[in-house]
């Protein structure tokens, strides 16, 4: 079937064969374009599935674009969702919207998310993205349809890094206890993953053994012969009695010259050392759609352009507006220099490499957390550098049987799959066995940008605290985490560095002062030729009291936020600000949060975070001050119990409310009250 | 090699293999004593896993245990970790204490945890219990051997059902692709576990064909015969390149008649229909080792009971006194009638099972959690049950892909696995995604009792509090968790009901207010016949301030012994309090907090979770009062920042000052603060 009216049942459009192989390439171009346009996207694994993706989405599943909902049609889960534009892309030429508007891909609001958001447009079964639970999700599925007695079928789309996840084997093992001839997974092996080839990340082969033993029905592919495609999805809804696997083989960036089987073509936008522009002009001749003529990208690029000055407007509209513009580095008064928090890790895991026992352990996504610092300069520590792959629960446990045999190991990813998805192993074999193990607690909150929810960790401050032995710090900027990675590596127990990839402003010099388990307060003095001239820090134990307004207790890179807020609230309403850099959540620094809680009696806490998780946590602090005197008025921000999207970082931290302007808006608004 | 002298290198004590076999029946004989003390333990895999166990530890492992952390020593990693009196049998038969002592399995403070604490007991090599996690250390254990250049070897003992945990597969792979030939992985095929058949629960086979597809080296053998088993572990040493898994075919209870091949033997004491002591004798007699006369028997219970007699004492010393004993139902006055809150919840799940849209998904521990409810005296609704194993990621994952169709899927398991080991798989594919997902996050708190702290959920408020989307009830009696379930039974979104396996006292009535999302208020009027009579309760919205000493803000079980407190308050020092009930926690009844903080000025919060899971919340919401007016004293009653242990339900609810009896002492001395 295909693409029919769910009415009548007559189908829409019955594409021939070489039809199809015309749409892939137009799917291709669009997915090219959409993702220059983005400046990030994932090129190499959209590229490889896209012959299957118009097979699937233009000739063999039974769907209608006009009734996206129609109980009766085949679904499809996008387990490998990082894979979005090429599902966008089918989507579009299906008839769900305009395919022309795939090349807002990645933008705020625009509902064509990093990786796929099912609220935000028709025709997406599952938001998805956290690699290994899509299988899951259709195994229940294709269950339903057979509760219901539905004759629906049930695709999912896998890639074949993501086998490395164990949650995969769960729902494999599943899927074949109960026969489930109703679902067809399908591989997109086409052997690369973000940190190398799949047999060199860890072994998947013999692949075809591994699925047969888990009891499924194999059929391996040229997954470029849109033949052998078609015939593959025929012939799997044949099959009685088990589930079908498809393999099928592929070439990552298939299609596009440079990108072709370039392991470094993950997750990148089309660059091939010229600009983006002339990599794509390159891309769309590899191509060879005839359409895409330069009026035509022209037109595409265009209307990503125009929606993004849109975006653009209405962000800087929702910001509160102040006598004059304070934002980072528009005036010399507010300069700053700017760099990612996770350089600091990647200069300290370089150092710390010194030490033999310093063991870093790869999850796929090396390089991007800087843990390759590790090695990248030092060969001879490659033996010293495991890889184990996306396999978040078994990196914690390989870690945990090195440091139990004394070694220092260090493992790492997106903060909420490094927290998250390894989260009892956490706890019952890092925690309740004291083992020394350190987390990389990377890309961490909505900062991550265009990735979208799924990757941007906003519940790892309170998973971890509330875990016996944990240790975690939150440095402000890429100097502190420096010291603060340091700082985790020399304590003797479970410990994690949280730090983000957007750059964010150099707050801190080498010799501000810095101690674990302190916190240092911040005090805005007088302006300065640079932004950070004008504060003065100090260890929390050496403060004395200025009696002053109020306190702003942060972590992490909203500590710099909290710094322009008091500049703000200073020199726009002559108020007086103490910062509380909480650089170490735990061990957390009780008296002083106590003492700021009495000397200013009004406290705002600011985490990039779901509020509450840092917030609670200071308030539960001050709360348990014995003394039955201090009234206090308080206000906690951060994400209001909601999930993040896709956007340009700094977009984000604007219209989820985290900049110093709405620090500063929030704070003089409690401050009338003390009044 | 064997038991050596680690400074000579000369073998302490080299057994033939007729010995073994004569050790292996005493150590049967001394674990069936073991467990008939406790009263609980796993007797089925403990008999299964014996042979292989005496073969190890007696014989075929360099271990030294006068120096337990000899560097060179072979490591055995218990990744099925309930088998643990069967490790420690062998403890001490190798002499690493006296054997006798095992007697005191799963009593407090013994170190023979339910479950392997490694900093209780001298050869340890790891704290375990939640399943699937020790080969991964394992691996990490042997890579380190590698890189030291070292020669010992590494075990991991396994059980077949974890099996079906993913993160086994993760760690094969990773041990294969690291060609691990220092690895040696023992599964202990019974082919039973807790619900079932492993091929009916969900199926393993061809099993052979899994550990090959994935890379290692097998040998199969009768676990039960020590040749074979000897035989095989000398095969393991030899074969270079890959790994070795050794499958020992079992009979779980082997040894034990009325055991063997039971389903229902796994992790229960002796009960052949007969009382505790006459199952014991038959068991042994069916072991018939000649040394467990009358005699040694007798002797072995009495270690036990007077050991357990000293931790009464110590156990009642420690609770704070009154002019009287106001425990649970010492005196009429303080009758309630006691039931573990999982009966409500299987009351409500049978119910509920009539709406042919409501799903029961199992996870190996069904009947225990109550889950079986559903299906138990309906047969019919058979095929709407589906049992997936202890996989608790694919459970989350099969349960999405049902709600996302329309059904209302109950998931459940022990609560640290069901909001823990699939933690990102509740964010990300539940939450995110906003599937009507169900979760009987069962089992929680220190109350669970002699399994230990690997089985006792304390930080599940913190990881479901802050999810988007996610709903969190924790009713305080099996009649208000029956009325909880069927509240997030109607709520259109992902919920959780926290409850235990533990008898509590019933302190509502079927009458008793209870509205989703609104707190009780409940007062103590005055002494009655019986204790809940004393009390009356409101909804938070009808009641009217009596401007009392002090709020007790409690949840789950713990409300009952805040009402026990507030009668313990009134009848020694004359003061009143105002107890909430906040069976709600997410929504939070945030006006009754705000009311109780401004009425009262003094708070007291009482969980059985990590304190300030649920404290901080509270202290959060108080502290986010807008008014500035209130000081405020407040206190937080809950697990301080440690794991629990193995114990009694109540000794536990004791000596973690989670009783009246210290929410009594607590509310006093802050109560003088306020004077």
């Amino acid at each position: 079937m295909s693409i029919i009216n769910s009415k009548t049942g007559k189908v829409k459009k019955d594409y021939t064969v070489e039809e199809l192989v015309e749409k892939a390439k137009e799917m291709r171009a669009y997915n090219m374009v959409a993702i220059t346009a983005a400046g990030s996207g994932h090129t190499g694994g959209t590229l490889s599935i896209m012959d299957v993706t118009a097979a699937l989405y233009l000739k063999e599943i039974n769907h209608d674009p006009a009734n996206p909902d129609w109980e009766d049609r085949d679904r499809v889960f996008w387990s490998a969702g990082h894979k979005a534009p090429a599902l966008y892309v089918a989507l579009g030429e299906a008839g769900y919207f305009s395919i022309d508007e795939v090349v807002k891909l990645r933008k705020l609001w625009s509902g064509f998310e990093g990786h796929p958001n099912r609220f935000k447009l028709p025709g997406l079964e599952l938001s998805s993205g956290s690699l290994g639970q899509g299988l899951g999700v259709a195994v229940g599925c294709a269950l339903n349809a057979r509760l219901e007695k539905k004759d629906y079928r049930t695709f999912c789309i896998l890639g074949d890094g993501e086998l490395d996840e164990g949650s995969i084997w769960e729902s494999a093992m599943s899927a074949a206890h109960y026969k489930l001839d109703n679902l067809t997974a399908i591989v997109d092996r086409n052997d690369l993953q973000i940190d190398g080839p799949t047999e060199e990340v860890t072994r998947l082969e013999p692949l075809v053994d591994k699925w047969q033993a888990f009891g499924w029905h194999i059929i391996e592919i040229d997954g470029h012969d849109m033949k052998e495609i078609l015939n593959a999805l025929e012939k799997a809804e044949k099959v009685k009695g088990q589930p079908t696997v498809i393999i099928a083989h592929t070439v990552k960036g298939k299609g596009v010259s440079y990108a072709e089987n370039i392991v470094g073509y993950h997750g990148i936008a089309p660059k091939d050392g010229r600009s983006g522009k002339e990599s794509l002009d390159q891309a769309l001749k590899d191509i060879g759609d005839p359409q895409f003529n330069q009026g035509k990208v022209d037109h595409l690029l265009k209307i990503a352009s125009d929606y993004q000055k849109e975006v653009d407007q209405k962000v800087e509209d929702s910001l509160p507006k102040f006598s004059r513009d304070y934002w980072w580095n528009v005036t010399s008064l507010m300069q700053v220099q700017m760099e990612p928090t996770r350089n600091g890790f990647g200069r300290a895991i370089e150092e710390l490499g010194k030490d033999e026992k310093v063991i870093a352990l790869g999850a796929d996504i090396t390089s991007s957390i800087r843990m390759d610092k590790f090695y990248a300069s030092h060969p001879e520590r490659k033996n010293r550098f495991f890889e184990i792959g996306i396999a978040e629960a078994n990196v914690t446990l390989v870690a945990s049987g090195l440091a139990k045999e004394g070694k220092i190991p260090f493992i790492g990813s997106y903060g909420v799959f490094i927290t998250g998805r390894n989260w009892d192993q956490l706890r019952t074999t890092v925690c309740y066995n004291n083992f020394n193990v350190k987390i990389a607690d990377a890309h961490a909150g909505v900062s991550v940008g265009a990735d979208g929810a799924t990757h941007q960790t906003l519940e790892d401050i309170s998973n971890l605290y509330y875990l016996p032995n944990m240790h975690l710090t939150l440095p402000c900027d890429a100097i502190e985490t420096e010291k603060a990675t340091h700082a985790i590596a020399s304590i003797n127990g479970p410990a994690a560095v949280r730090y983000a990839r957007e750059a964010t402003p150099i707050i801190t010099i080498n010799t501000t002062p810095y101690r674990f388990g302190l916190a240092n307060v911040v005090r805005y003095r007088t302006k300065k030729k640079n932004f950070i001239e004008a504060f003065e820090t100090r260890l929390s134990t050496d403060y004395r009291s200025e009696k002053e307004d109020l306190t702003l207790i942060a972590c992490g890179p909203m500590v710099a936020e909290a710094m322009r807020a008091a500049y703000i609230l200073k020199e726009e309403y002559n108020l007086e600000s103490r910062i509380l850099n909480i650089h170490t959540i735990k061990p957390i620094d009780k008296p002083a949060i106590l003492k700021a809680a009495e000397d200013t009696n009004l406290i705002i806490t600011i985490e990039e975070h779901q509020v509450g998780g840092f917030g609670n946590i200071i308030a539960g602090v001050i709360a348990q001050n014995k003394k039955y005197s201090t009234p206090l008025l308080m206000d906690m921000i951060g994400v209001e119990d909601r999930f993040g999207e896709s956007g340009e970082p700094w977009e984000l931290t604007k219209i989820f409310a985290l900049t110093a302007e709405h620090i500063t808006q929030r704070s003089r608004e409690l401050y009338k009250k003390k009044k």
